[in-house]
């Protein structure tokens, strides 16, 4: 159904699907992406995702973008629109001498529509089968954390498997330790704790990965950002996968390896969904 | 005066310069590219370029480009172009689900025709300044080797410098071993031994490298593949890069440090220019 759909696409708010060859993004992947996801025709912490964007453009030293022109172009390609994925992606646009950037970059605004994934509900509330990648994160501390159009580490990671009863894939680092999944970052919960790896030096500091950090301190949790290695992935008593779409799913199975989804978990999932009500309702004023 | 050029450009054929914002070499730098030297209108090492962007595609599971038909592209493109630099692209196109990929990816073809730079000549005859980069190369065994698309770190160390008389910056690995410059590769010559760094782990094989390394023999020159590090460069009596378009380019100055242009890099120099004669010659015929 996906292949078949039209992707509704506003190019620096015009409503055209191409964008030039000699586009930096595409020669270089010289640019930075946010999916978001919406709900009740709203994106869900648009905020957040723009600061995370902001941050990218500086980091890379693309002109920052109008927040609220985007959400003026977001609004408009969401009219009559419950339910789907907002992708943005931004790039440096077109110039410069191969890598070497252009004094003035025009940044290219790409906004697209995509439609809600639907995955099961049982993947929130039974959990899900994940694997370890063989292919790992390069350390990159100057690109860790953004999220970035530099994602052929990820799409060589998700090429590894084809089973479709395994909903994720864990990502380590060149020494080993775990960071994050594919297209989610991972939590464990033990003794009270809840751990999730450092990303100075590879990964992608996720939106709900932030929201879950904020959330745990309502429920007493200590909060730990440390080296995650295998053995505290299989010692912990809970473990969770994060993102703007799936929101939170319980992990139960890696291998031969079991869990079972904890109260720790439930209670961030339902936290979660509260924020969402909440932020609901404060749009409805 | 590059920047006002209109580039030609073909994609998948046909004359014109914009491809679909869904195409996955935009959203995740899902794809290769080559850049050619074009001398006399004819791109340099066809072939070469030919087999490791084949290569790449294995690499990265993208089905094997059809040569002959890119060589009627190019070809077709070059009319009446005597110098110029060719730039193709290959990207597995648009589907997927996210950094999921097609079943059967249709990719997209893309050949820019580029005005020649214009190096002055005396850049090969008197050397350039170079100066070490801080952004590192991550380690990224399965990407090593093939000139994929994902070119932040190359686009990042570029932004370091603006100093017109530096033409190049070196790129350590994340131990701090140099592995090649950002748009070019590293050799040194010391005891007729000639170094260039192993790309097992980082780094781009370049065109031009191979063939150095494969004329090389012909100098009664050792040929050594390992990890070069800071004091290898500074003891060494020769230094120079290699890529495409500027061939062989003499390294003269990094910060206080000076080489002079030796004699063996000069001896590569003419030999790449005699392949090139003998390439054109075998044309004519």
């Amino acid at each position: 159904m996906i292949a078949n759909s039209i992707i509704p696409v506003l190019i620096n708010g015009t409503p055209e699907d191409r964008v030039s060859s000699l586009d930096r993004g595409l020669m270089y992947g010289d640019g930075l992406f946010e999916t978001l996801a919406v709900m009740d025709g709203e994106p869900v912490f648009w905020s957040r995702h723009m600061t995370r964007l902001q941050a990218g453009c500086e980091r890379l030293g693309i002109p920052s973008v109008d927040a609220d022109r985007l959400a003026d172009e977001a609004r408009g390609l969401l009219q009559d629109t419950d339910r789907c994925v907002l992708k943005i992606i931004v790039t440096r646009g077109t110039g410069g001498r191969g890598y070497r950037t252009p004094p003035n970059p025009q940044p290219t605004r790409i906004i697209q529509r995509h439609p809600w994934p639907d995955y099961p509900a049982c993947y929130d509330e039974q959990g899900v089968n994940v694997r370890l990648c063989e292919q790992r994160l390069g350390f990159n501390p100057l690109l860790a954390g953004i999220k970035h159009l530099n994602r052929l580490e990820q799409v060589l990671a998700r090429q590894e498997w084809t089973d479709p009863d395994i909903m994720e894939g864990l990502m380590a680092d060149s020494k080993g330790n775990l960071i994050e999944g594919t297209m989610s970052n991972l939590f464990v919960v033990q003794d009270q704790v809840l751990t999730t790896p450092d990303l100075g030096r590879c990964g992608v500091t996720g939106v709900i990965r932030a929201v879950v950090m904020e959330l745990a301190g309502e429920l007493a949790l200590q909060v730990a950002v440390r080296d995650l290695g295998m053995t505290a992935l299989l010692e912990a008593d809970e473990v969770f996968l994060t993102n703007s779409v799936i929101g939170i799913w319980p992990v139960v199975r890696l291998g031969e390896h079991t869990w079972q989804k904890g109260g720790t978990t439930q209670q961030l999932q339902q936290r979660l969904v509260d924020l969402h009500q909440e932020g609901k309702r404060r749009q409805q004023r």
